[in-house]
């Protein structure tokens, strides 16, 4: 129930955008998601599911329904249920995310 | 629905640890406890609720079930539903830890 130094367990892929676990309960999940320069999580929506991202490290270009700011270390957003959302990794830092998800989503093979 | 440098929120009293609201959803709010050295949360539970720590600024002695861990800056702790957990500033520095439950207590006055 204890994850000291969350932003260590990111992995990349020179890929895509890569997801990892960090804690899991009954009615939150909290992850990362992890980002080389360029990469990006295409706009989407969950219905019944607020996400809220909290940036870690380097510096995310979020947008939420209409609205866009690029944040970085230290700052946070909620994409509340319904509500369109991205991210993008405008470099040239690696950008590492943790997203906390209520409800969970389903676990992943 | 972004809150830039989160810990920038905080507020302190010389009674007692804090609270402050950040962004609040349908399914989760994201709050801020912040603790002059040596204030504390007394060892609690809430049924139905998960909560997750994510500590910002300082050290915090984090209690869940029978498990307590030092925590700073970087480090996540998961509190389940139903679990006792606690959190304490050892000194000597300011505690600002981010708290996210879900799902969302109701509103305070």
């Amino acid at each position: 129930m204890f994850v000291k130094q969350a932003a260590t367990q990111a992995s990349f892929s020179a890929d895509r955008m890569t997801k990892s676990d960090l804690l899991r309960g009954e009615f939150l999940f909290a992850g990362l998601n992890s980002f080389e320069a360029g990469q990006w999580h295409a706009p989407h929506r969950h219905e019944g599911q607020d996400k809220l991202y909290v940036v870690l490290e380097g510096t995310g270009e979020v947008q939420i329904g209409g609205q866009t700011e690029l944040l970085c270390a230290g700052d946070i957003a909620l994409a509340p249920s319904g509500v369109v959302h991205a991210i993008r990794n405008p470099g040239p830092e690696r950008l590492i995310v943790m997203t906390v998800m209520a409800p969970p989503p389903a676990a992943r093979a």
